[in-house]
């Protein structure tokens, strides 16, 4: 890829949340305090990120939202669709992040925000009971519902453009079947109500098939099967996920490398997590719990490459545990220990106890993944979007590649594809 | 630079390290371990490592040492200097960090390594007390004695090139004077007995003198001084260091790394150290911590740019402590606390306790050096090696340019060398 | 109770071990070694405390086992059942908990303890295979096995005196039921092979029914039940347990105590343990941990006393996970998160990592329990001893009383009891 | 001792506190907040906790302050000294404990407690520097003032009883010399501007002086000095100190007890703090902290009695660290590394990282601390009150003895001492 010829970003940019919980009332909330100047969007690259252009000698390092022709804050709109019907302003009381100082800062615009009804279907849900809630004989129709929503919101609030994010709770875990295969298949089973197809297949089909850009923050499948691959090869569309990569994945993905330059092998790494927001809750149930844990397993694996080292990582005993802990809420903490072992296997252990907060790491990457699919789209990159595999947990990559993990070679790939994309030469570090 | 002519790796290479202790006669130890088969060099680049060479869809992954013409381990000869007299076999008991078990596998190759008499000065190692020492009216005699001890082991053991690396103590912390600052102002000191000039400037000089490459494991200035650059360019030499990134702070330039890409804010990190070995009880002196210190603490700032992103890194209090503590001998524990902030300032915490062993981490890195600067000596690089910079807290740098510190980059640079070097494409990520 | 009249220890005492794996051969070669002049049996109340006598101005000190009739180590012959062949000294190398330098110091004492064959039974303990067990048609039959077995020993050895110690893996949890309520529904069960009696309830009925103390280390109900309530009354029989307290619940029941005193509150107590030994392994069955988690639970709701409480402890999340991860064998390691308030409701928190080794810490209490159950047979107490709740993680108790948890009160029941054995005042602090 | 008489509690209690800070503000509010129905007054004893009376089986609980006649909270009133001007709501908005709507509902009373000026001498206190501050040509004569000040406090309140309370900074460490040693050359010495007399004792003088109690929460000699002990005696006065027991000590004197119960033996211990509030400006001057270090280190040689158990204790490495880390303010955090050993000295650890708040750990025992002494003033109790030792790093005892640092034992011989002076029973725990 050379240099394209990407789209401006004039008018309204609508951003369509599915989920007005936690994550996403933080991330609305945060971006409003932005624009107005009272706050400062910590953690996100698209906001706050330089970018070296050229030789290290020429000293040019814009910040990237001045070379690259992302929308502007003041141009993006919010809505969303949730079970519950409270507007964002009452969800965000209600998820406890930010405090209240900050949140009334934004009243009014967050009071603003109705939810739309959600598609739901407690199957894939186990732990939550929604209440504000579509109902139709077939999900094709529900489909047509949420088309139809998209379309009243782009009118209503002017927009040129609109991307759909998913930020809800995991899905029970679904194994790839028939009817993702082919874009005929999925279409039959949306109308025939097959029992596979899962809400969030319903909102990505009407979001690809309106060619807006789709992105999965959670690890359910949803647009990462050959029938969305083929939807959004049809419409031109950019898709991009899986599963937002905040606490203790970024951390592995930063590890793992750290011990695979240096040659440390490693005997066992165990995980822990305690968190009790409605995520974790969800998360309690075991089939929600192993979407989940498929995600965060395959991560160090990847990363280590035990088939050409299999005396460092042939045999690496992998756990990972999340457990629901009321007293805590949103305020995540996950515990790692690793064994590893050095010159002639020598053993050393190491620990980290990460005291994080959920959605205040998740909301930058909402922003970063709303603004860059939105440029995507306008550069006419259509189909997965790897080289945004910086902010996902299990990166959806074409079939023919592996996914990449390590979290600086994403972060090298995601920036030289921005200098590629503005005509500008790549890194290589040489000098 | 493009591929360049590397001189074959024929005949015998001699290692010499300035002192004998726990770090040397492990890295001793490990290598005649691992030419027995009897042990796998865990840790080391040269001998396990894997490079990617061509686009990935060529799989060519070859181990570096296959690629590149390294020197054999079977071709490698041990020597060095010790302020006791106690053989390598002895000292590594005393060291305690290897088994007996794993000693005695090599018993006789390493009672067959006797010290030569050290270079000596009790202002710059306060808590030890040498008795196996070389004396002269001058340091310029001191050197020339040195010069002889490398022109004896050269003969008696048939090497054909050799390589220095100080495995010592740290030394007092000494600020770059006048004396350092001309290779004329050096050699009148050494001759006059400057006090400025420490030991292992005493060895460095005589090294390089003679066109054989020095490595500074040390946070001493040592070969970090115009004089020395002056001397390397003069007689062809590579010259490498300084300090040796082994525990926490090869773990900082991975975290801040982390934080850096993903945007995330820091408002302070404290590290503290416990180590009950030599080189804990030298740091126990505040002259010698003081050299630490300043090789430790640059690293953060380096990494974060505050002068870019003085929202997120303006304000970091950044603290390091070491702390004798003999009941852990060579088990080196590392404690870091970082204070962190995400989306509109929230605050959240992270902690990392590292055991470790100090001269495990150090060994390979010590294998690596030796090879890749005798490498460096026949490929026609002199002068700083900043391509080596992988393995140092404080890497040595052109005047001109700055430190490179982040571990990744560093590795990236590392292999991109090599590639360059042997005439292969460098990477870039993009694909 | 006043001063009693304590029958001396004469003769020898046969030590059985109902399991001879990790605990067991550690028990066994520790005091092996200890009475060979070989090792310093740390964490034995028995062999290394005092006990102050009298007012503290009176300065006197004796050593416990000066100044209590207790069994000398010399006099301790070892016996055991298990489900594997293999003798002590070989299960003791398979456990790898103590360097072969130790186990070699006492290998043909060791070598020479060959297990008889264990009652096992597979729906007791899912994840181990025996195959070295006893058959017979009923539970009865096996039970007269038992009692055969421990007659035969006593002759062999010429032991004046038994004691039965459960050194086995946890059982799966089996509620109580009317086949344990009363000694004949037990005795009928046993002819009749009802599948509520566990094995452990078959060693148990044949010691006590022999007027042989039974400690239980596990927290399967055993000797825990009406039925050997009676029984153990009818032949004036000492009985103890259940469960250990050794790494992650001895803590609890100091920290509790802790925040109990200073009257702080809880939120939250999560506790996490990795641990790869056999008994990881079996814990890893649902079942079996069912039972583990029970003996776990309680602990702390017993010293808070929530009802007394409410503004404190009348809403604490508590939670156990116990995960098998071989690359720790023995070598256990317990994370603890605590989540406390203070002055005013205001957050705190606590987190506690214990890298400790299992039966390290289990073994000096077998010894204890050893040696002072049989003290008590020797001093007429029968039936639970709740004085040695000091070492169990579910004391018996009393159904008329409540178990008491807090280690320090227990400690302080111990030595009193032990005083007023010997006719000595008891100790209130006040002076 | 046995049942005593013990006068009323009439009137109002003059609470004065010497430093108007963090620790002074949080107790003022949190005691208004409690009167006022609107805080619970967690951690303290005196408001919280009960204690048994009689047998176990009579199951008499009462709270503390129904069972013994401790003065009421709505009879205290707050006064003060400090440095600065501003009054206790300013005071307590900088020290940033509290949060803004907690202060807010006691604001007026706060903003009522207007502090006296202080007596203050940069010799002792290197990193403040006081506004607000007393003069005169001798420190009697400032000892004067501060009996003034407390006359006047007493007759403006109307209050009936007034006790002293440091919670002031740490003072530079003074060692015990000529002057302290009896009250003579005390008097002679504050007349003649003794340069070892520091602000503190100017303080204690006064009040014990007066009959006044007064309460060391620093680690200042002041009142534990013949001196002092000389003057309480002929004023009939309780003192009590040094030095309050809350975090890392607290947490000390529980598991120094677990360790030594269960008999396991340790090889060191390694302590490290960061704080950032005023405390922890003061503590980085090497003076203060060396006050500090004094209270801290011998916590551990006491509980554990090294003389009795030299196996197990007689080697222990014990290394307190305090670093002042401006990140955290009062938020401060102890971390805690301990080398233990079991069963033939196998080695195990553990370490403890407790994020703590400072002030919310001191202000209930300021609230007790004065409520007890106020106590032991109306029961005659004078001197040093050992009693109280429950509460103190560095308990005060009489010289004939030694201290008690066992958080357990100091809890029982608290509860005793209450019980006894009630005419009810003491307990032992044999039932």
């Amino acid at each position: 890829m050379g240099k394209v010829q990407v789209g401006e970003a004039k008018g309204k940019l609508g951003i369509l949340t599915v989920g007005v919980g936690a994550v996403a009332t933080t991330f609305m909330a945060g971006t409003l305090l932005t624009r107005k100047g009272q706050g400062v969007p910590v953690g996100s690259i698209t906001q706050l990120a330089t970018m070296r252009l050229g030789k290290r000698e020429e000293n040019r390092f814009p910040k990237i939202k001045d070379a690259v022709p992302l929308a502007d804050l003041n141009d993006v709109v919010f809505g969303g669709w949730d079970i519950f019907e409270e507007d964002a302003y009452e969800a965000a009381k209600h998820a406890d992040v930010l405090t209240r100082d900050d949140l009334d800062k934004v009243k009014d615009e967050m009071a603003a925000i109705k939810p739309m009804r959600a598609v739901f279907d407690q199957d894939f849900v186990k732990r939550l009971h929604g209440t504000w809630v579509k109902s139709a004989p077939t999900k094709w129709e529900l489909m047509e519902q949420v088309k139809q929503d998209i379309e009243n919101f782009k009118k209503e609030n002017n927009c040129d453009r609109i991307v759909v994010i998913w930020c809800g709770s995991t899905e029970v875990f679904t194994p790839l079947g028939e009817v993702h295969k082919t874009l005929a298949a999925l279409e039959k089973g949306l109308k025939e109500n097959h029992k596979d197809i899962a809400p969030s297949n319903v909102y990505a089909y009407a979001a690809v098939s309106m060619g807006i850009p789709y992105i999965n923050g959670a690890p359910n499948l949803t647009v990462d099967i050959p029938a969305m691959w083929e939807l959004a090869a049809k419409t031109q569309t950019p898709i991009c996920g899986k599963d937002f990569k905040t606490g203790q994945t970024m951390l592995k993905t930063v590890l793992s490398p750290m011990f695979k330059t240096r040659m440390l092998g490693l005997n066992g790494w165990f995980s822990t997590n305690i968190l009790g927001n409605r995520d974790g809750e969800v998360l309690d149930d075991p089939g929600s719990f192993k979407t989940k844990e498929e995600s965060k397993l395959s991560v160090i694996d990847n990363i280590l490459q035990p088939e050409l080292y299999p005396e460092l990582y042939g045999n690496v005993y992998h756990k990972v545990r999340i457990n629901y802990y009321p007293p805590r809420n949103d305020d995540k903490e996950g515990w790692d220990n690793i064994d590893l072992f050095g010159w002639l296997g020598y053993k050393m252990q190491m620990k980290v106890d990460f005291l994080c907060k959920d959605s205040i790491l998740a909301a930058p990457l909402c922003l970063d993944l709303v603004l860059f699919t939105d440029l995507a789209k306008r550069a006419g990159m259509s189909g997965i979007q790897d080289w945004l595999s910086f902010y996902f947990k299990s990166p959806m990559h074409e079939p023919s590649k592996v996914a990449e993990h390590d979290l600086f070679i994403q972060y090298v790939k995601l920036k030289n594809t921005l200098r590629q994309m503005i005509g500008e030469e790549t890194v290589d570090f040489i000098d």
